[in-house]
Parts: structure tokens; C-alpha cells; sequence
């Protein structure tokens, strides 16, 4: 592969790009007319123009995205993320042109892009699943036999879904017809599809996933996991890797896990097992996803791997250059999502233009976005601005130092997540490690950023770490508002 | 402690004020007239002009210093490097003014400081000398009489010395007369002390420095080292860690004799034990320097230690929190000092503004630096603009990287080492890790940068790094032109 084009737009085709340029491939960027000026166009050594801003004219347009690699003579496609990335159609046409798609095969992308497909594929090899039906529900009859067994609260989803969308909560049997009815007719509108089916609702969970590579030998290692409890809209706001819950020996059998799932849908490349793991560590299978992560920074922090390289010399048909006995976790990255949204009024994407943008520096700190400063944030894209990073030896460290770089950050002219997630690495349970996915709905309000509520949650802050510190030093159990533990990492 | 003033500026100034904010300390810039605007002063909590902006008029100015750090209230005072950093006086003062030296004891810094004193110091420990005189050379005979027994080529060095000054080489008997008397005057002239001895000349070295810490309580650990071989003038340009050459023995048996010159001192704090490598990895104490290094960012990198976190917890009297044992190198990392010099004119410092200022990005790329675009190089300092250091996981990935961000990194209005830096990190002998003190001296002329010369060099160093990938696929040496032998990491 001596040229790849990336198809998609801003931070991740950045960061796509120069891990390229360290392997001494070229780039091609595509852009829509709305990009223009955007600073991954000017860093590819090659940009072809695919369309208007709209992504249905332009980024999603696999036709034109493989006319351009063809004008090009790109021979390789990175998709990143969004977009074309989990479109098995999309990786057979570019096959199809001769080109190597550098993601995984579209009949892995096609079981995993269904979820039931995707359980009745993992099931068989003994992955955790939370009860429920693992066929799309027939009829209410079904619905109540099934709710036998796993009592209420259950939860409807949309085998095709995504984001939230044809999702229902059911408390009571008297619910139960009514939210089928509601779940089916999203999941018709949303995916064309009104297959839906059941699972226990399992309360307080924390979300965490998998990170696996796989060659084209057959060859697997997991890279750990990144814990993402903390969202809004089911949306992922600050990850972290490792998790602060997890032991070595539940790690080693989620990591084996999410493997078995790779490999029941013969799985090449970098793909994501997503659990939901309860109070009591149990864990369950929840989705995989086919493609790199937003997320991916906090794992490259801590296994020192580069997973864009990785994609490609597995693209490339070599084999991993590595087993699983050769990783280790080296200390504790945090990132934070920094997106246009207005964090006091319950996070809607703000828009305007970056008046200032001047990024934090320093040791470990890592800064992956795709503007500079004076440029507009587009309307029709992803919120996202930028993604700030930082590795600590210790998960207090990284802490402590991705509020420094949040301090270091200057924003001006949009509202972002950034005073979010200052407020949020202060919080007494965020610091405690005793969070699931309810952190946010639990504990923050528009109220919360307010200047005296942000002086009192420092000063929480500080006290929760004094008694953190003095209960690592007596090695004694702090009071706990929930039965979430942390494991403390030494030092 | 619990504020930190900075007596220093430009990058090392913001450096240490990012570890203090990680802390929770509190921070006080001082500043001379022109370096108003810098951003160190903007980072600063608090802020103390100290007067015009030549050094023996403000940041060499004990008093004024002291005073700013009485004025707010700061209880501990971090000299950087260059300055007062190792002015034992300096240290005294801030003793004896209550506050706290975040540096090692005013005995350290003087023994260490007379290079003579050093090598006695280090004798008793059977740290390595190279031959020569080890008290000041008295006369004409007692030089003939030494190098009856070292042999020419030999060294005349100046007790008081650095940066190169009174120091002389002497090939044969009938120069030696006239050779010392030179010393003895360039010494006398800078630095108001004309003891000189006689050293061996060592052909061919290698500068390899090891880095130390030590607590008050006499615990050591060494943190390995950095290979500074590649020097203009006796600077430094590009460090990296570890070095290329060394074996895990060797570099054990160096770690030790550093603690050992440690030792012999009561030193505690940040320190580095420079040695000369010769072919055989021989080596021998060169001196100490008794403060943090330009270059200590390498050392952090392949740790994820961060040093001034440490030398603040050794100020305070803290134990170190980990033992030798605790500590291994990860991974491999490269550092370029981008000057504001014209690398094509013998690296003579340029001036002016800094019209186009854009810093490179992306995973493991760290820029150390302390200015702005549209900010003026103020004349009166150190030409350094800044320091790019890249992370790899072997040195090749290292780098790399650290070529990718150079073509990245946009400096325009001023001529820096960036175009050096690039050529240097494509020579053959530095791919390969054969190179010595010699290496710009052996193959850097200023036609080196011209366009058709930069082409040819990338070809050379496509088919270089071919050769050394190859060689080590089928573990064989490759031709060498000279004895220097690279240690190939994994992978």
C-alpha cells in the first residue's frame, strides 16, 4: 500500500494521515465544499472535492469516494469512523475496484451491523448475554413468556439500532403492549426495520468495552478496555483506559470474550467489543463495533500502540508483529470530548465560529482536532471540536492532568463541553471511581456550572481526594454511595 | 510548599509551572523587561518584573529574585537550568532566606562544580577516569611526566570549565608548552581561574549522560540514560533515549558509577552524570551537572516519570516512591532543539519574528516551548525556540514521527535547525547508530540542506533503513564504517 485515501473529514482524518506519513504512505483527503479550508485537506498530499456539504452528497457517496481513489491512484481506503465506516456494502465495492479496504471484511461488518446476528454469532461461544429473546419478538405472547423469566424492568431494542433509537424502558406488565407498539414504529422510521427484541433491564451499569486486533491469520490479541459510563444522550463524554472497577482476572475474561466474538464472525482488524458490566462485575455482551473508535487515544496511551498502523499492516495482510503476553497496561489515560454543545442548556450543539483557539501543551497531554483558530464549526457535521487527552502513571495523574490542559484550553466564540468536563473530573464520584452510566442524569445540572457551585465542587474535590489518599494509606474501604469499587492502581 | 516561584523564563519556565498546577501549587513568574509578553509570564499566577532584560541585571540577580519570591509569599523557589541553577551561592541565599531550593544541597553544587573536585569526589567509589592528572597540572615536567604515560593525542581541560572554553587538544610533545599556556589564559580570561589538568584524548566518543534522582533520605535510582553525541560547538542538537550503543550490562555498570559520583556528594535531587563512550564502550566520568537538562524530556518519555514532579516531592522532603527494580525503559524517544540558527551559515543564532508559528501534532509528539506566533527572539537569551521530542515504540518508530512532525512544524520569518534536524535524523550513520561527537563535523557541510542534496539524502536513507531492516530480519551486522554498533530494540 503506497497511497491511502482517507474517506472522512476533520480529527480523524488528521490523525489517520499522519500515522500514513510515519509509514512514508501518501494521503488523499476528499472533502465536500464545506470543508474547503479545513486544516486535513491542506496536510494530504492530494484532496479531490466529492460534493456539497450535505454527507448524503459527499461523504456518503461511495461511488464518487472510489472514483477519487481511482483518479488518484490511492490503492487503499481508511474509512475512520461515521459515515461509510460500518457500511458492509461500501467495504465490498471497494474491494470490488481492486482497492484494500482497511477495516474488516463486509460479511463481519454485516453480522456485527445486526445486533441479534451479532448475539446469535457470539452466543455460541459461551459470551454472556443479559437474558432475553435472541430472535426478534413474534407477538406480546412471546413478550410475556419471555418477562417470566426475567422479571421487570426489561428493555425493548431494535435489532437494527443505534444511538438510543427504538429504545424503550418497560417497568410493569401493564406498559408492556403499549412499548412494543412505540419501539417498533422508531425502529421503522430510524432503519427501515421493525425487528425488535427483549433484554433485562440491567439497572446502574457501567459501560465498558474491548479493544481487539485481528490479522488476516487468524491471530488475536484485546488491548484492554476503556471504560465510557460518562453520557449524555447515550453518547460518550469522558472514557478512560483502564477502568477504575475492573479486576485482572474479570479484565482477562472480558478481553477473552470480546476475542470469541472476533473470532465466531472471522474478524480481521481493529474492532470494539461493547459489555454492560453490572454492580457485581458480571458482564454482558452488548455489541461490537467495526471500526476504530472515537475513543481509540486512551488505549494507544496506554498499550503504546499506534491503531491506525496497526489497522494498516493488518490491512496489508501481515501478521501481528506482537501476542497477548507481550501487552501490558503502562499507567492511565483520560479523555474528554470537547464538542460545540452548551453543557447549561442540556448539551445542545452550539455553532460559530472558533474567535480563539489556543490548545493546552505539556508531558502526556494530547490534543487531536481538526480546526484552528478563526475557522467555523460546520453545521452539518459532528459537534465534535476536538478530543483532549492525557496519560497519568497513575489514574489520580491523568486526572489532575487533563484538568490543567482543560485550564490551559482557550475557547472562544462557541459554547463547548470543556467547563463539563472540568466539573465532572472534580466530582467526588468521578475521583472515587463510583460512577455508572446515570454519572450525568445523577449528578449534574445546568445549575452545576455556576460559578459558586464550581468553587464548592473544588473544594468537594479536594476533600474527596484527602480521604481517598488516607484510605489508600490505611487501606481501608471509603464510604460508598454505590457498591462500585476502586481498584486502586499502586503508587 | 505551596507556591513555586520560577526563577527563570522561555520554555523550562512553562514547563515546571504545568507540574506545579498538576499539584495544586500555586505559581510566581519573574520576568525581565523584554520578556513581558512571553506566555510563562502569562501562566504564571502571579507575576514579578525583576528589570532590564540583561541576565546580570534580572535573572541573575539573586537579591531581586529572593525579594519577589518574599514579596508573594512563595515558599520554595525552582531554579530551571542555565541562571542561578547551579550557583551554589544561589542555593545558600535561598536556604537562608527560609525558603526552599528545589535543587540539590549549595556542598553539592560546589563540589560538583570545580570538575577537579568532581573527579575526586568520584575516585574513592572506583568510578572510571579517563588517564590523565587529577589535581591542577603544576608545571611543564609534571605534564611530560603524565603523558609519558597516557600517550598523545591528550586534552587540556580547565577545573573551572565549560562549553568548551580553555579547553585544548594537543597531538605532540613539541606543541605541548606553547598549548597549555593557551589554556591556562583562556581559562584565566573566562573564568577567573587558570588551573588546568591533562585527560587522555579520547578519539571517536560518544556523549552519554545518565540521569539520576536522589531523596534526602540516601535513597538513589538512575533513570538511564540519554545519548547527547550529535553537537555543534560542543551543544547539544539531538538527544534521544536510550542510547543506540549501549548494552543492557553496560548501562547497568554506568547507572551504578552514577549513583556511586552521587553518592560521593550527599546529592539529592535531579542530577546527570555525563560520561565519554569510546568504541570498546569503555567509559569514563566526564562531570555532573547538578540541575534538570535541556533534554530531560526523553528520559520522561521512555519512564512516564515526571522529573520536576519529582525533584518537588525530593525538595519536600519526600521518600522516592519506587526502587530500581521499579523502573524500565518503554519504548524509545528523540529530541530536536530547534534553535534560531541558520544551520547553512555554521549554525550562527539568527533573529527576528517568529511571522509563522504552527506546531506539529498527533500521538506521542510533545513540543516543549516558550513563545507565540508574531513574538520577537529576544536577543539577550538562548537562541532555543523550542523542543520537539517524539515517543516511538522502537527507535525507527521514534523516528519517524519525530520526521513527521519536523515536516509538520511551520516556522516562518526566522532560520532554525528544523531543515538540520531533518537531514540529520536521514544520514545513513544515524539510522544505522554508528556515529560519534564527530558526526556534523564527518558529514554536514552547508550544501548538505540544498534541495538536490535533501532528495538524494532521502533516497539514501529509504535504502539505509531497507538495509538495517533487512539485516535484521536475518539477524546479521551490516557493513560498518565504524565499530559503533546499534543495539536493535525488538520488534
Amino acid at each position: 500500500m503506497k497511497k491511502i485515501l482517507v474517506a472522512n473529514r476533520g480529527e480523524i482524518a488528521l490523525r489517520i494521515m499522519r500515522s500514513a506519513k510515519e509509514m512514508g504512505i501518501a494521503t488523499v483527503a476528499v472533502y465536500s465544499e464545506a470543508d474547503r479550508e479545513m486544516p486535513f485537506v491542506q496536510y494530504a498530499d492530494e484532496a479531490v472535492c466529492i460534493g456539497p456539504a450535505p454527507s448524503n452528497q459527499s461523504y456518503l457517496v461511495a461511488d464518487k469516494i472510489i472514483a477519487a481513489a481511482k483518479q488518484t491512484g490511492a490503492d487503499g481506503i481508511h474509512p475512520g469512523y461515521g459515515f461509510l465506516s460500518e457500511n458492509a456494502a461500501f467495504s465490498q465495492l471497494v474491494q470490488d475496484a481492486g482497492l484494500t479496504f482497511i477495516g474488516p471484511s463486509p460479511s463481519s461488518i454485516e453480522t456485527m451491523g445486526s445486533k441479534l446476528a451479532a448475539k446469535q454469532a457470539a452466543q455460541q461461544f459461551g459470551v454472556p448475554m443479559v437474558p432475553g429473546t435472541e430472535t426478534p419478538l413474534r407477538d406480546l405472547a412471546e413478550a410475556r413468556e419471555v418477562v417470566k423469566r426475567t422479571g421487570f424492568p426489561i428493555l425493548i431494542k431494535a435489532s437494527a439500532g443505534g444511538g438510543g433509537k427504538g429504545m424503550r424502558v418497560v417497568n410493569q406488565e401493564s406498559e408492556l403492549e403499549e412499548q412494543i407498539g412505540l419501539a417498533k414504529s422508531e425502529a421503522k422510521n430510524a432503519f427501515g426495520d421493525d425487528s425488535v427484541f427483549i433484554e433485562k433491564y440491567v439497572g446502574s451499569p457501567r459501560h465498558i468495552e474491548i479493544q481487539l486486533l485481528g490479522d488476516k491469520h487468524g491471530n488475536y490479541v484485546y488491548l484492554f478496555e476503556r471504560e465510557c459510563s460518562i453520557q449524555r444522550r447515550h453518547q460518550k463524554l469522558i472514557e478512560e483506559a483502564p477502568s477504575s472497577c475492573l479486576t485482572p482476572a474479570i479484565r482477562e475474561a472480558m478481553g477473552k470474550c470480546a476475542v470469541d466474538v472476533a473470532r465466531a464472525c472471522d474478524y480481521y482488524g481493529a474492532g470494539t467489543v461493547e459489555f454492560l458490566v453490572d454492580e457485581q462485575l458480571n458482564f454482558y455482551f452488548l455489541e461490537m463495533n467495526t471500526r476504530l473508535q472515537v475513543e481509540h487515544p486512551v488505549t494507544e496511551m496506554i498499550t503504546g500502540l499506534d491503531l491506525v498502523k496497526e489497522q494498516i499492516h493488518i490491512a496489508r495482510g501481515e501478521k501481528l508483529s506482537f501476542t497477548q503476553a507481550d501487552l501490558t497496561i503502562n499507567g492511565h489515560a483520560i479523555e474528554l470530548r470537547i464538542c460545540a454543545e452548551d453543557p447549561a442548556n442540556n448539551f445542545l450543539p452550539d455553532t460559530g465560529r472558533l474567535e480563539t483557539y489556543i490548545r493546552p501543551q505539556g508531558n502526556n497531554v494530547r490534543v487531536d482536532d481538526g480546526y484552528e483558530q478563526g475557522m467555523d464549526i460546520p453545521i452539518y457535521y459532528d459537534p465534535m471540536i476536538s478530543k483532549l487527552i492525557a496519560w497519568g502513571q497513575t489514574r489520580e495523574e491523568a486526572r489532575e492532568r487533563l484538568i490543567r490542559a482543560i485550564n490551559e484550553y482557550r475557547v472562544k466564540g462557541i459554547r463547548t463541553t470543556l467547563p463539563f468536563g472540568k466539573w465532572a473530573l472534580q466530582q467526588p464520584a468521578f475521583i472515587n471511581g463510583q460512577f455508572d452510566t446515570n454519572f450525568i442524569g445523577t449528578y449534574f445540572t445546568p445549575q452545576s456550572l455556576r460559578a459558586e457551585n464550581t468553587e464548592a465542587a473544588k473544594a468537594a474535590a479536594v476533600l474527596a481526594v484527602q480521604l481517598w489518599q488516607k484510605s489508600a494509606a490505611v487501606q481501608q474501604p471509603i464510604p460508598q454511595p454505590s457498591n462500585w469499587k476502586l481498584r486502586r492502581s499502586l503508587r
